[in-house]
């Protein structure tokens, strides 16, 4: 499904995957998101946590306005998204992306006008950090299905359409 | 110490301890952390992430510029603020909070110039979220020793000096 999982043969145009540092002593760690310098970086409106249980899948929802910068401190989730943009060069493009909290700690970074799920992989709950540059805004969201039959993808592991 | 744990009697000059919203369903929930209408919001320069293993302490810091806005979404920290500010009102203070994913979901403001610590209560690892809106600047932060004799508290329970 359009490459390698977080080395998609054609990255979506605007959605950037960029590993994170972490930085561990005795007592835990501290860990990256993201700073008002980071190229992804499109302002403040809000900073808001996201947990999915194991089993658990979040899919489709896209958002008009909003620039998504997620990160996965507890847990793995695996990122899915289509790019449905009609002036977009990847036009019709999934990637796929797994992300948490060892080796595949990452920023996410998803722009408007892409469809995007998630679900936990695992059997801890998954946490999303994200902060975003548009306050939580329902019109500005669209949902979808996760298996609306307009979005090509079958691979969720943890439900069958 | 200075009153009841998440109620102090003597509330430190420019803390802010407020309830956050979580908004559950069957699949997770999301968790409510910083928006830029928060009472407490003073501008983004980072987000990052900090975790604590149980048994751990992290203590005491003092940030010159940074104002931090924390959340604990996974596990239970407990924080203790001591006032040493010249010009405060509540000079000498020390005020205590638990703060979790559950019941005490809470934002947490420290102003700067208040020193701080925490540890985790527990068997999960706990993790805190800060926006703040100083990009890390390793000049404008101070350190003591969790048993340093200036700061007038020797309630950890992780260690004993």
């Amino acid at each position: 499904m359009g490459g390698a999982i977080n080395n998609p043969s054609r990255p979506i145009d605007g959605v950037v995957h960029t590993p994170l540092r972490r930085i561990v002593d005795e007592r835990g760690m501290v860990m990256h998101h993201l700073n008002h310098l980071s190229p992804t970086f499109k302002g403040f409106e809000e900073s808001y946590i996201s947990k999915t249980y194991p089993g658990k899948l979040k899919a489709w929802k896209l958002h008009r306005k909003m620039t998504q910068n997620f990160c996965v401190p507890v847990g793995r989730m695996h990122f899915v998204l289509f790019d449905a943009r009609d002036d977009s060069p990847t036009k019709g493009e999934i990637n796929e992306f797994v992300l948490d909290d060892a080796d595949q700690y990452a920023l996410l970074c998803i722009p408007p006008g892409i469809w995007y799920g998630f679900e936990c992989l695992g059997i801890e709950t998954a946490l999303i950090v994200n902060v975003s540059n548009v306050y939580y805004d329902p019109t500005e969201a669209l949902k979808l299905d996760p298996f609306d039959a307009s979005i090509p993808y079958s691979g969720w592991t943890n439900e069958k359409p």
